[in-house]
């Protein structure tokens, strides 16, 4: 076995993967605290941040020499999607050099360092490929949900615009209570006042209520027939070895 | 292939289907961005709305003459579910001639153009047949609501009619109060303040819980049973050819 | 056929069934807006609602009478579930008659007139069977709920009670914040303010949604069950047949 | 039969059963009305609940040693789950003694006595092995979960930490935001008042819904499976006394 094969046999092993989580969630908990501190001036531990900003960046750029080394084909790694996310994930610390100014707002780019993580995540592959398999329907009901957030938008805007100019407005301001309507959420910042209005929520609600239920009964139909069948082979297998 | 076969052709073709709902994309955003304007006197720009409102008139138009005259059997077409959809989408337009007055009145049927779009979401025909099929459990479903809706307002009224006669005041006041609560939107403007109202609450959220869990549970139970049925009929068919 | 049977086609037939349905729904109208109304001393109109109360009342005592005739064994059907929504929905209306004090808190009653729908809703059998069917699941989820509300309430008690001493000042006080969010309904009323109060309110809030899935989930598998044996009669019917 | 034998049987049996879950309510109720009372200086009957404390240190440390003394193996009973539990369930009282001020912080312990009426609860299995066989799906839901509350807190940071700096002033300050939205309780606390914040919000809300959607598909698959495979056994058993 070359040293590639070890190497590649290291980083694909359990305790690399457990190390860059940790890595991952570290960096991510920086980020957290960073955004509530009062900023470079004011901070007395700010070199803190600075120091850790450069563990990452250090650390995060090994990594992604590390698995472009070891990767077979170069090029289909870099374009692939963990390529590009790994790369995205230290392509914001390159500008730690130049000054604060700059370094500020592309700091903000640091949190899509999480998206990392997924490759740990998508281990459970039966989930993922249930929800690529109603990826169609989930499509609809997503535009389904946006027609439905419009006409409601709609229809409040014709109940309440005189009644509440300030919240109902227009059709895009209106939008907003739709949104927080139709999936219950109701934050009580913006409610109808008038009789209309009021009956015109009740049937929107009646709706959205039906429409939250229809992405759980979809995803239940195929991990279900997913499971059978999987049940079936396994039947299958033990019968012909009897 | 006659002109009529070629026009049906393109009329029925993805080019042209992307075409009409990228105009009832853009004539949903005009009707929104309208709504919010403060009105012909004021407006500096108003002409551009009017001109947008009659190409729309005019495209739309054009398109519902084109499929009447494609179509094989123009009474059927005419008084078919899409046939007054693509009418009704056209109409509140016309009266784009007369004056301001009346216009701002019948402007406001154009927000249904946006039922033109559901011509090529419908396209994802499993999730409608299966609604289809528990049409008289989701009515059903639809009384029971109506009935908890009713019952908890009685309840609510009795508790708190005298702590809050302003929300509280009679049952259909209360009615307001049990939709917010029995779809879990919780909006905040009218909560029950009594203990004894507070203890009712608790059992109408628990009610609440457990019915919007029907749907959602039968809907899953006829997605699968479609599901494995089209699954066995494809396999006998390969078994078939074998 | 007797007089009897005769009387009984009809009672039993869909245009009986769909005049009860009406006077219910009428009934239940009344009573709503009556609830509403100032009292018998300001209303100007109050007869009206008396004549009503009335009308339902012989109407309702007619049909228990009928029911009851037509009925082969009349001790089973008085003690009957039916039997017992039928006599309560006349009783509260017996009191019309000794004055309007005694009325008032005897009239509330008349609200469970409504139960007498569910004759007709409860058709849709395959939903309740549904449900009989995980009944003791249904019922441990309840527990597991109220223990769930319960040991919330201590933990809020624990991280507030310092901070908000209204709102959670005791255990069966902090229920009430409980029940708001395990349901995910949310009115604002009451809300942790503590960094402790508000990190185990999320933790209260993860496991809150996901107790609200075990219904849903439990649904559907006793629908799906219940839908594929049924298919699998179905079409063993069918190829007996053959 | 010995009397150990016997008396085995009586903690075993139902009515043995039945009293200790009556003394579990009747404990978790004086628990939570001592939190309410004012303190023992204040309360006019405060050594009423000394008593019951007493009674029930008295009555659940007797089970805990009847228990042990009909364990066979008695390290084994110390060690398993309900063991510890029952041992926690007395532990808190022990410290009845010494004084009311050490009391105090160490009574709050004895809330925990509620999970001794799992023992009860979990005899519905079928619930827990669904759960049990979703775990590594359930677990994943959950760090997703986590993730989409830090991005949404990010999110929202960014757009909301000018408008309203006491409620989005850091990313930890706005997580409180995250779940509250995700979960869709909602309280209304704190909301986004930025146009940029509200279309952050329905996109973080459309996905919350799609998320809280998982679970109860999740679960409706795995039970749905292990109905049909039950079915499937009875109905083998059936075929095979044919």
């Amino acid at each position: 076995m070359g040293n590639k094969a070890k190497l590649r046999a290291v980083v694909e092993g359990n305790a690399f993967s457990a190390l860059i989580q940790f890595l991952i969630l570290a960096s991510a908990v920086a980020f957290a605290l960073e955004s509530g501190a009062p900023g470079p001036e004011l901070h007395p531990h700010w070199h803190y941040f600075l120091i850790l900003d450069w563990v990452f960046f250090v650390l995060f750029a090994a990594e992604y020499i590390l698995r472009l080394y070891i990767a077979p084909k170069k090029r289909a790694f870099i374009f692939s999607f963990y390529g590009i996310i790994d790369l995205l994930a230290i392509l914001p610390s390159l500008f730690l050099v130049p000054g604060f100014r700059v370094l500020r707002t592309l700091r903000f780019l640091r949190v899509f360092r999480i998206f990392k993580a997924t490759r740990f995540i998508l281990a459970v592959d039966r989930l993922t490929e249930a929800l690529s398999e109603i990826k169609r329907e989930l499509l609809a009901l997503v535009i389904l949900s946006l027609m439905l957030v419009y006409l409601a938008a709609c229809g409040i805007y014709y109940f309440e615009r005189e009644a509440q100019p300030e919240a109902f407005g227009s059709i895009p301001d209106s939008m907003w209570w739709a949104v927080v309507t139709l999936t219950t959420i109701g934050y009580g910042d913006v409610y109808p006042s008038t009789a209309g209005g009021k009956f015109f929520t009740a049937l929107v609600a009646l709706v959205g209520v039906g429409l939250i239920a229809i992405p759980s009964g979809l995803l239940a139909s195929v991990l279900t027939e997913a499971r059978v069948e999987r049940r079936k082979v396994e039947e299958g297998e033990t019968e012909r070895e009897d």
